[in-house]
């Protein structure tokens, strides 16, 4: 007899079409036998002792336990004052690493067949700092933070995912011909953090440039890594390149392996609850959860079987071209996942 | 008999190919009749009195009193603590729009067929404050600087540009939702603005929202106006989309007509001097300066001889794709030109 080890992960649906897209990837990961349990929770901020908004303490003690979440859309907040829940998590968790592969799906036609790049961005600091004063009236400054422990710590991921995923090299974006000091810091960093990767080409790049050049040719791109902001743009852009943040994964990775994976699009509330949502960020942002934990051969038949149903261009959600309804294109990705077999 | 009032214009020639391509320009508005004069004025940096870098005295002389210069590319200065001159000459004349229009070129293949915008970026302040602290050892700060004042003109300059270039919407790009103060402050402007121009039509985005959708559907756009970092990573994007800087004009726009066209691209070192440049990006940024002085019908005339020889792809130079010398495209536009007579 063989026993496999059960993992629990912390889901947490989210808001508007968040809990029809958790519930496709649940089913797929059943058909799949994937050896995970979820441990649903709610993560709707609640305000704390001192007045200051939170994470609920049942979703904080499980991510806490489990280490691995994944997790659905929330909806922005609009009371004044109130954090992004987005930013809330990744800080409470001080995940400092947003991974996003950028892949050409075969078959999802974008002007672009060739991208296979992976945008690695600092996601604690710089100008998410959080920190801006008004100094006379009229005259505001933000204040953009960077530290040498931050800064090594993202170049060191960036290499160590380099190595560990058969990349061959990392960019290092930035503007330090304008932020002598601050983008100065950073590339500083990934310099002599490049000198313990000799197997990993280095590169330097301005982001301007990037923009441009990826615009005109994303194939010669491979890792990139850069500050918070630089990368809010630019990996936006580049799942702009392969058909938007609805075929797009994205993971928050922490240290000591905490991780938690997501779908970036927005929450779709018009078409929330009427089982037309694809589920597709969502389930590769899946995939990319299962390979963090080790468990390759699940990744692989599932993100294949998703591929597949998207070539075959017969079952696809209505933003990917077709009429299917969410429930139809989940069932065909479960079908194919179970032939595997 | 007419009279014909004849403009002098500071002419900043540039290094590298930027001689090349500022004589090609000269021919064609020779070829074109235009009533325009050129002062040649160098620009390197040179140290003032107190060991600050400045503008030689000549240069700055001619531009006070010609208020227009047309400008090649300029090379980035190594030395520590030297200013880059394109900076620099922002500066020295509070020129504080940079204005790029991004138009789709026909016969130019890129992924993109209809792209028809204007970025407008702020030039003066935001990320290019130039501010920057060691908080503590590994720990940097740099300073975005927003202001109510330069916000607002900016905004008005944008809203101008609509109306006067039957635009008919402006979008702010901004991240107010992480900096709230700095560009909460430069939103706010804008919808002020927005109010006394009721016939442009205003909508708001974010810049990671701009990014992506601008490389999936860039005909949406209209005028762009935002910060000044922002500017300088969605303007070179948009460049992207139409073939890149090679054929991208630019204008950096102050009060009282002062103004300094230019071609944004680089010194191209490695083919200067060989009669291989590809003149388009400076020629345009003529045209542009042509339009700003009044000049209509001149700037017709030189821009459809420009797109008629490319468009004709039998006389290009290698950067558009073809074998032609810069000498013989120049040759090409200036017969067109001289054809419409
Ligand atoms: C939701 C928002 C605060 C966030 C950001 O700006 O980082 C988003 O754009 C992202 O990329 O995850
Ligand atoms: C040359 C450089 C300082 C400049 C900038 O960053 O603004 C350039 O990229 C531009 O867009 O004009």
């Amino acid at each position: 007899t063989w026993y496999i080890k059960i993992q629990t992960v912390t889901l947490i649906p989210g808001d508007g079409i968040g809990p029809e897209i958790s519930t496709a990837v649940m089913k797929i990961f059943e058909a799949a036998k994937a050896p995970i349990q979820w441990e649903e929770r709610n993560v709707t901020a609640i305000k704390g002792p001192g007045g200051r908004w939170m994470i609920p303490p049942e979703a904080k003690e499980s991510m806490n336990k489990n280490k691995i979440g994944l997790k659905g859309p929330l909806k922005t907040p609009i009371a004044a004052g109130h954090p992004s829940m987005n930013l809330l998590l990744r800080k409470t968790f001080d995940l400092y690493a947003n991974v996003r592969p950028c892949v050409s799906i075969e078959g999802y036609k974008t002007p672009y067949t060739d991208v296979d790049l992976v945008t690695i961005r600092e996601n604690t600091e710089g100008e998410y700092s959080g920190i801006e004063h008004l100094i006379v009236d009229g005259v505001v400054q933000s204040i953009k933070l960077i530290t040498e422990e931050a800064s090594r710590r993202i170049a060191e991921y960036a290499f160590e995912y380099a190595r560990n995923n058969q990349r061959t090299s990392v960019t290092a974006v930035h503007k330090a011909n304008i932020m002598r000091m601050s983008d100065g810091l950073f590339l500083r960093k990934c310099r002599e953090v490049a000198e313990n990767y000799k197997d990993v080409k280095f590169t330097e790049m301005y982001l301007d440039t990037v923009c441009l050049n990826m615009v005109q040719d994303p194939s010669h791109f491979d890792v990139l890594v850069m500050p918070n902001l630089y990368g809010d743009i630019l990996s936006d852009l580049c799942a702009g390149l392969i058909g938007g943040l609805g075929v797009t994964p994205s993971g928050n990775i922490g240290a000591n392996g905490v991780a938690i994976f997501e779908s970036v699009h927005g929450t779709a509330p018009d078409i929330a609850g009427k089982d037309l949502a694809n589920p597709t960020a969502l389930l590769l942002s899946a995939v990319m959860m299962l390979r963090h934990m080790g468990l390759h051969g699940y990744a692989k038949k599932i993100e294949t079987a998703c591929f597949d149903t998207i070539r075959d261009e017969k079952v696809l959600t209505k933003d990917l071209g077709g009429n299917a309804k969410c429930s139809e294109f989940t069932a065909d990705i479960c079908r194919r996942v179970q032939d595997m077999d």
